[in-house]
């Protein structure tokens, strides 16, 4: 099976990037809720609706969010933190407040940005009752001393935690899910690039006869989507063998990669298979309890291993700020990290384990499957697939899997291709 | 649980030293009762007195020992080696022995020192009949030729072998057992440095409410104290669930650890931990036969996992001679001994095995312990007990000790108090 | 126990290489069958015979081959390749073929060698009925263009495949087992040499009274020889714990050692124990699959680990081909190889696993064997047989091998022989 993407599937990628990126969103409100809708017209996706208030595990779904206008005024009059200007401007989830303070009262409510002086952060506070402002360092320093008129007019309302879900049934029910969120403000690089990149691959997935696993696309909040749905479908996911967490996956850099609490599971294996036969520069990190929804599947109620895509993890200077734009994402990155979840999938789709149907060497020419056109019986044996053919009649014991096999000889798992499918169809090997 | 040295203590250990330097002690006999009696005074020791003659295991506890008077005359009627003046002279259990030899005869019977020209070594003979004379190279090399008079008026007689016991008892019967030996002539560091480590260790103990472990403590004579004491109180070892073994314990050199037999038992990975995160310099050591009473512990027939902790083991020269005196020991170093033990002991009692009353990532601020007064929630992790709050999410699974999560993570188990105290107070975790 | 091999063995072995090396073999035929006879002529192997045409596994027991008469005719009338002046001009197996092409056509089928020019190569055709000529590059570039006749007369009958056999019991029925090839045409080093080693070996093996393992040395053509074997008498490889291949035996270069599958058999781990400490260069590698006949144990119906043997694997240029002469092979390599055997066999005699009847450090001296006349109580412990004696009374457990101690100590198992001897005989252990 070839899992392969072109470079249409890098502009279908693009052209979504762009159309997403202008809409304002967060946890749960209307914008997040558009942007959901827009992504179930390009593919079939169920959307789950879970009022606020739902308790899911220890946790409560929050209200919806909304700004219906916000801006600080200035002694003069003027409005230099506006949300018309930079939807940044605002928390999420900030309450609504109403005041006039001196300028150094108001500055306590302000969070700026560490590093980029011009950057606004963006800041949330999804479960505790605050009011908060952000604005760029620059901003700040040009605010002259006098009284300020802060005017938050956001609402908290009853509205729905939406989750969009595709599954797409295989041979086997053994599921493999690919999550990722969509409930940041803007966030090209964090993460419109995580759901453009699922979102593609599923449909090439769809397209794929003969898939061996089940694969599912989930598209929510982070942290409160993925939990949620835990809570809520937990029959769905009592199939689920493994996953790949798609957060921060369009910028340039090197492919990292964080392994599953497991670390050795069958999907950590392929991805970095994937990474090491095929030229991309990578590192490849220990799991660690930071990150994403990983984290969830990964916990100690459900230790299933997931892996975390990413290119740059939250490590590039402009992550949580208005300056994680278009300009961070390419679309030949993106097409990049999506050729490395197909090979990632093609892999764990070939990873299948074989018994042998023989004792001692089989004996291939008399099968009619010895490689003569290889140059095999040449008196060398320098051709890898000759080479493959003897490995695996030694190595297929119905206890190594192809790619374990494919890592003790360190050659790609593909080599086995055409060895394999002749040792099947003569009957010298069956799958266990 | 905080368990702490003192200075106090420190000054309580080094006037010890100084009242048990002085006193003439072998395996059995009067000094050694004498310095068991001392030791009594200090904590509530009780004594067991094992009659000589008494099969344990293979072995037979030997008789009690004295020097009446022993000495070497020469021909001109001089002294020139004396127990009066050192009492290293005479072996520990010669037997008596009168006679007259020349000078040639007499050295095959006197033992040197093969490093330390004035060092007299410390020899015995405990287990075979035998009388010998042990002397400076320096004195051996003045004696002239002629004839000789051995004057060796030793006794050995029925007495009892001794041990020094004190138990205190734990939450669990769970036992770790902490032994040192006093049979040594003089010697300073090898072992009274050991002997008062571990009395005054007992004395900080027996302050500490709540201990989880008991805590047995052994004073005998090295080997023969050990077998006796394993023999006839098998009902009292059988909680034993590891130990540690005070050995060479009071000069200012590196710490050296003998790992057990095990290697990676609880206590060797405390004792690990302890060296790991406190900033003094040490070695380990890997199991090794040789040594002292660890090797009972680690034996066949019991594998209990039994650290040597040490110094500078037996590499120092004046090892097992007349110079292993005061000089060789300092306050200082026997405190940083007893700091070393007080911190593996309680990283002992704090690596507890937790399981989790959650399935996903617990909601910490709803349980009002999210630490928002470190920082957390602020845009940043930086602080390393607000990452610990998430990190013991993610790996307390009944499954995992802190210490082996502390291990994982490469940070002091202690990291960890705060966040495990909230958990367990609002019901997130419990212990195994 | 002590195996060990002479000078004389050496002298053995030269004699036998100088007899066997003229005489013209194949897989099956005259040759061959002859050179077996010779073989049953130096120890009593029992001989058997397997029909042509006889199924084993997948496999069929390929035709007897003889050469009657084959050479190519110039067109001057001269036969420039001639069967007469070198066995290897005609392919193994190759089927009879008489013609006439022009020198163009003729080079299709004349096989040379890559690296030698003046080289013929050793080329086969078992299993896929084909004629063919080998020639050295020399040859061939002398040929002028013009009509060639292509004359070869060779039969392939109705024969047996030969396998000489000898069974050595011992006090155990576990067996190992010895397997070495005797097909090719000449081939000193690949492979008399390793079929001269073998016979040596058993000729002192059979002379080694309380064997504590069963020994057999089997003779065959290589592959089908090994799965005839398997298939035929399956109940004679039941006991089959592990084996040593013997293959290109002679040359004078480093030790080249395959390991087993597994990897880490006593087999794996009693020659590298023999190669680390007797001095010999060597280079171990990890198993693969191309080889000789360890390939067949090592399978998955079967996976009995058996360790090539060799000096210079097939890496040497002579390999296969017209050189591959007694000029390669030297009687001190010969004798080398065997030497290496002998202790490989001797340290598997000796791993055996013991189990102690003491609970703690025994009484040596109680027992009798305390090693006082090796200095052991004299204050310092350097000697390492008295050493010896404390490691084993602490790692005999039960569990552990003499091999693994050794090998935990960075010990010659040598070291252990006097201590073992000792205990055994007063009792404090017995074999597990």
């Amino acid at each position: 099976m070839k899992i392969t993407a072109t470079q249409e599937n890098g502009q279908g990628m693009w052209r979504l990037m762009e159309t997403l990126f202008p809409m304002y969103r967060s946890l749960i409100g209307p914008g997040y809720a558009a942007s959901l809708s827009r992504l179930a017209q390009e593919l079939p996706l169920e959307v789950h609706e879970i009022p606020s208030g739902t308790k899911v595990f220890d946790w409560t779904v929050p209200k919806g969010f909304k700004v219906n206008e916000a801006y600080v005024e200035a002694p003069d009059g003027s409005r230099p933190i506006d949300f018309t200007k930079n939807h940044y401007h605002v928390w999420s989830h900030s309450s609504p407040f109403f005041g006039e303070m001196n300028l150094e009262e108001l500055k306590q409510h302000i969070a700026v940005h560490h590093l980029l002086p011009d950057a606004i952060p963006y800041r949330f506070t999804y479960y505790r009752e605050k009011w908060g402002i952000s604005a760029s360092q620059e901003q700040v320093e040009s605010l002259k001393s006098g009284n300020y008129k802060v005017h938050i007019d956001t609402e908290l309302f009853d509205d729905f935690l939406r989750i969009g879900e595709l599954y797409l049934p295989g041979k086997s029910e053994k599921e493999i899910v690919i999550p990722s969120y969509l409930c940041h403000p803007h966030g090209a690089n964090d993460n419109l690039s995580g759901v453009v990149v699922g979102m593609e691959l599923f449909k090439i997935l769809q397209s794929i006869p003969d898939r061996r696993y089940s694969y599912r696309l989930l598209i929510w909040p982070e942290t409160i989507g993925a939990i949620s749905y835990i809570a809520q479908f937990q029959e769905r996911i009592k199939n689920v063998v493994g996953g790949l967490m798609l957060s921060i996956c369009g910028d340039p850099g090197r492919f990292e990669i964080k392994k599953s609490f497991c670390g050795d599971s069958f999907v950590d294996r392929a991805v970095i298979h994937a990474l090491q036969h095929y030229g991309r520069e990578y590192k490849v990190f220990n799991y660690e309890q930071s990150g994403s929804d990983e984290r969830q599947f990964n916990a100690p109620g459900l230790r299933v291993p997931m892996v975390r895509m990413s290119r740059s993890f939250s490590t590039y200077p402009e992550y949580h700020s208005s300056k994680d734009d278009l300009t961070l994402v390419t679309e030949e990155a993106l097409l990049g990290t999506l050729e490395l979840c197909c090979r990632a999938i093609e892999i764990m789709e070939q990873d299948v384990t074989y018994k042998p149907n023989f004792v001692v060497e089989p004996f291939l020419s008399g099968h009619g499957i010895y490689p003569y056109d290889l140059g095999a019986g040449e008196g060398h044996r320098s051709d890898r697939i000759v080479q493959a053919y003897y490995d695996l009649a030694g190595w297929i014991d119905g206890q190594h899997s192809l790619l374990d096999i494919a890592t003790a000889l360190d050659e790609p798992i593909d080599i086995f291709e055409r060895p394999i499918s002749d040792m099947l169809r003569v009957g010298l090997i069956e799958e266990v």
